[in-house]
């Protein structure tokens, strides 16, 4: 763990920092999470390696334990979190800065890779992000594309939009292809309508962004398809992050480049 | 699923072919098998979810099910492959090539990519692939590398040994890091001892082959892991291919190609 990861953490556990976690800590890999009771373990963990575009792991924790020893063993996921939601037989109930209260003996708690991670070597290669430039949250859809149930666990897949020029376009998918592990190549390019989304201006989750002449819609596969599934598949208790309101782990993103 | 496909799958589901598959039906995905009661389901997957370098999953079956509906949905995983392993309490107790008899519903089966997919691709490189030359089975190995535990699952990683010239090797970095599903890039090239192999002549599964002047070993994570963490960690039951016995999917190596 490095200081600026370390400054982060405590900034976050201390509560004065419940903003959404684009561009905090750059080059560091960010996680979703979803922690729930044992009893959906098995059914989660089975829909996230079945749907690894949408849910690529990237930790799951020990029964009853909120260190995530492999990816950040000083961290806590019960505070570690700007902001988290509860969610009641699929409903989302409540909106919090600390689930300390909330823990059980009997919970699991998977990480699942996040975009955000790339979003580094996308500045890097010249390609502007959008909603970082108009300071608001990555845009989030509920598309056409049924994930792979498994279990009770069923739902549509979540993709985030980045709109950009075509020929950045290109070049996202070859620097994106390098890291599988938070959602790798784009699922599409160009036409909102053929994943099923109506109006790119309203986005599920999340903030609208300005699209702007030239300029093509790409969407990758995205870490809050587990809410869209917990929703439909209404499990007495889940905890989530609230989107785009990441953990960050003490890895590099280069720690996940296949190539 | 092609005709190539269907005819060594009939052939071997006939009891016709009870050989190892490398080579066989070149071009398509093969898979180790692991098949466990429901009751071990949860902690097997998390261990091959913790390693994925030697557990890359392809597909885990539905319960009670035989048929992998998202890699070979014509396929019944009890008859189609050439040869099986019965483990009780962790001991090998027969070899098989049929499990029928055997088959319970509590039974779940996972599908873990095996290196024998990327040989053609190896091949068309011109890089030789000694153990196919000698007509053996490939050369696997325990290694000193502890597997990340999971529930009652621990034990040693399993490589696959493969020699060949240095820049043949530095060739074949490149092209497997383009499959990470069915193992990706080697875990060490050119040292035995440094993995804890004491004789390279003498591998723990497979057989040996002739290692030439000029020429390093080069290793990879492979799918027999799950057997040495099965003696390790001895569960009531479990069955597994008989190493270089693969299942043969429907898929294409190149489905499995991040870039």
């Amino acid at each position: 763990m490095t200081d600026l990861v370390e400054e982060v953490r405590m900034k976050i556990r201390a509560g004065e920092w419940s903003n959404p976690t684009t561009g905090v800590a750059p080059g560091y890999t960010q996680a979703n999470l979803v922690i729930l009771p044992k009893e959906y373990a098995y059914d989660f963990l089975l829909f996230c390696v079945r749907n690894p575009k949408a849910c690529p792991l990237l930790e799951v924790t020990d029964l009853g334990s909120s260190v995530p020893k492999q990816t950040a063993p000083e961290a806590d996921l019960r505070t570690d979190l700007p902001k988290y939601r509860i969610y009641r037989d699929g409903e989302l109930v409540e909106e919090v800065t600390d689930i300390t209260a909330y823990w059980q003996e009997d919970f699991v708690s998977l990480l699942i890779g996040c975009s955000f991670t790339f979003e580094k070597p996308l500045l890097e290669n010249g390609i502007p992000i959008r909603y970082i430039e108009e300071g608001r949250n990555v845009s989030m859809y509920k598309t056409n594309i049924a994930c792979e149930p498994a279990g009770i666990f069923k739902g549509p897949m979540v993709v985030s939009m980045r709109p950009m020029k075509t020929q950045d376009a290109i070049r996202a998918v070859q620097i994106t292809s390098r890291f599988p592990s938070v959602h790798g190549a784009p699922i599409h390019i160009g036409d909102p309508a053929q994943l099923g989304i109506k109006d790119i201006k309203k986005p599920d989750f999340g903030d609208a962004v300005t699209l702007y002449d030239g300029e093509v819609p790409v969407f990758w596969g995205c870490g809050v398809t587990p809410q869209a599934a917990i929703m439909a598949s209404k499990p007495e208790l889940v905890i989530t992050h609230a989107p785009g309101h990441m953990f960050i782990t003490d890895l590099k993103e280069e720690d996940h480049a296949i190539i």
